[in-house]
């Protein structure tokens, strides 16, 4: 079991990783003063409770003398939604949630965004506790952020709200596909080359053993990962400046994604392509060497993630749909870009005809 | 014009009361230096609309260089939820409200709260600005605190949300009724009571010109009564203790305000009713003298609002909806009770039988 303490600046909670810590979640919660005296919430989807991991959850609370109730929302994005999070606001009160409740987000980052931005609103915020179930969380389950969606917009309603603890059971990862593994991997690679070229080093002789979900090696993974974007989370809390590196690979990747249509592609298998090209494009610009990039897209490969844009998405669009993206921070086109492993910048203002190369050059075989 | 700088803690900002503000709010938003590349959202109602206070604001921006959309709510306690919220999220969106954008908050409390949640949640938090309307807004419009109701409960979906500026026009009050004017100004009463006799005393000899919209004296109220207001609430940001004292009236001025139906007796009215009430208990319990209940029920009158409680509200009923009211803290019974003008305390586990005497005394002739 590893115990990664992430200070925030104005709080601070720790991330528990390890095997069988589902059937300990009642004695998490005593250990964090949560009242028994309250009801408390379990959010969790249908495909996670059809998994199997709501029941320990549910025995565990129960056994230490807690009453909790549960709200299943339909697995997948269009879950995300403020219609939704109101049947839940009223569930909460019909069972008499209060200041004192504690909503647990049971599942992947669709239920831990819905179901933190649920306790960020309900009576103006209550604690709430992630049960991540994704290798994904390691991304989404660290830094506060919570959103629903709008009709056209990803994450646009939200708030910033710090969980109460994060306690990350690996074995819930062995019912997730290893598509999904893969995809939420290609953020932990993203956190090594953006912060830590010797986590980096680490992965490429891991790798294997991680798609295993082998318990020796998995803790430290994503405890490495969480707590990258942790500190990169808590010097920026408020998404100043240094929280957009964590967008290296996003630029191109969000495009790419939205135009395949969400679920042709999955959110980090657009992010490994947009990896390969956002590496490629710093080579160009003269950011960074060759041989930087051939270790991103080499890495890239070993997760079995794709490293090219699929040639049915027009290269126009993509450009355009960088630039709608971008519309929304009232800025040019941005690009994280590549010094070497382990450091990038911020650069504003690249020229939509380098962008365009670079897509050329990275298309299917 | 008066300028009261208020001080969160976190955040400060200014609260400007005068005349002709309204039509200089594009200089106002020039000096907060918000940007004109932005577009802004003005969210009103359909009254304040109908008064003509929107065309001042609508023309200042203009000539300032700022584009701002209009949502218009219609009026009432009923547009505070979160269906309606959401539409004007779409409508943000739709119409381009970035990271920059600010919302203003034209109207009475029920725009500030829906408004202010609005800003809130938006991109996980954006600007807005308060333009209260009402006299009401002396409470409303200060202390962060933004929600929409439930269907069975007030203000409970929320976040606490500073605005960046108060820009209080007086002259709006010549088209709010005397009816809200009068409830408006029990919450001044009341902002005395608790924490400021001199304020008290001077309110005395201030009523008739305050409540016929005196520009000579209204400025001065307001003023006064929001400093205390920010005061209790900088002191106590999220609601640990101190804050409480604002419920001064409230405990039974809750339940007669609902038994009564929302409408039948307005929120001000039934807090009049409370605060006589309440100061009734606290020398029935040995808190306070009778002299000092009896300047609270003059001063209540002084203001034309009621004293009394309606015969038509049960006894019962009464006591179980305080009770209920309560279960929400998991408290029992509790009353802001009086010491002397100026002077309040926190007393928990009120006795039932002795609120029931004093209910039962302060019945109508
Ligand atoms: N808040 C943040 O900082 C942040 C960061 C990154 C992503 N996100 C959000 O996260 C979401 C994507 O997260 P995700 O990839 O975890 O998606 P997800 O929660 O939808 O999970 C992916 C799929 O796996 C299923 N699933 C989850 N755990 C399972 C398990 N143990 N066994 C079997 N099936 C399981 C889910 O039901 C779903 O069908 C997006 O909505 C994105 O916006 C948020
Ligand atoms: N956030 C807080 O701290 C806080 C504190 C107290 C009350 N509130 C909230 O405030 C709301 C009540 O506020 P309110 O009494 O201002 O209600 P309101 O906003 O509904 O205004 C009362 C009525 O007057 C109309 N009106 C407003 N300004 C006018 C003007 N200048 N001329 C003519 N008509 C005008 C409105 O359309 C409405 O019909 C409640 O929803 C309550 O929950 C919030
Ligand atoms: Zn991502
Ligand atoms: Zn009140």
């Amino acid at each position: 079991m590893i115990r990664e303490r992430v200070d925030t600046g104005h709080t601070s909670y720790d991330i528990v990783i390890g095997t069988g810590l589902l059937a300990r979640t009642g004695a998490f919660l005593q250990e964090l003063n949560v009242k028994a005296a309250s009801r408390h919430l379990i959010i969790t989807d249908t495909n996670v409770q059809a998994a199997g991991h709501l029941a320990p959850v549910l025995s565990s609370l129960e056994a230490a003398g807690y009453r909790a109730d549960v709200f299943v929302i339909p697995a997948g994005e269009a879950s995300k939604r403020l219609a939704l999070a109101e049947e839940a606001f009223e569930f909460a009160y019909e069972k008499g949630l209060d200041r004192h409740s504690v909503v647990l987000a049971l599942g992947g980052g669709v239920v831990g965004d819905f179901a933190g931005f649920v306790a960020a609103a309900y009576m103006r915020g209550i604690n709430f506790v992630q049960l991540p179930t994704t290798m994904l969380a390691q991304d989404s389950a660290v830094g506060g952020k919570v959103a629903v969606n709008l009709s056209r917009a990803k994450n646009i309603i939200g708030a910033f709200h710090q969980p109460l603890a994060v306690l990350y059971d690996i074995e819930t990862l062995h019912t997730l596909p290893l598509r999904e593994r893969r995809g939420g991997y290609a953020e932990a690679i993203k956190h090594g080359i953006i912060r830590d070229a010797e986590f980096f080093d680490w992965m490429k002789t891991h790798t294997a053993a991680i798609l295993q979900n082998d318990p020796a090696v998995l803790p430290e993974l994503l405890a490495r990962s969480c707590r990258i974007k942790a500190e990169v989370v808590s010097a920026d809390e408020r998404e100043q400046g240094l929280r957009a590196i964590l967008n290296f690979g996003h630029t191109l990747g969000h495009a790419v994604e939205t135009l395949a249509g969400y679920g042709r592609l999955g959110h980090g298998e657009a992010v490994a392509i947009g990896m390969v090209a956002a590496a490629r494009l710093s080579v160009r610009l003269g950011y960074c060497s060759a041989e930087t990039a051939a270790e991103v897209e080499a890495m890239v490969e070993l997760a079995g993630l794709p490293t090219r844009i699929p040639n049915n998405l027009d290269t126009d669009e993509l450009i355009s749909s960088m630039q709608k993206d971008k519309k929304a921070t009232g800025g040019t086109l941005t690009f994280v870009l590549l010094r070497r492993i382990g450091e990038v910048e911020i650069v504003k203002e690249v020229p939509p005809e380098q962008v365009r190369e670079v897509i050329a050059a990275t298309r299917e075989g």
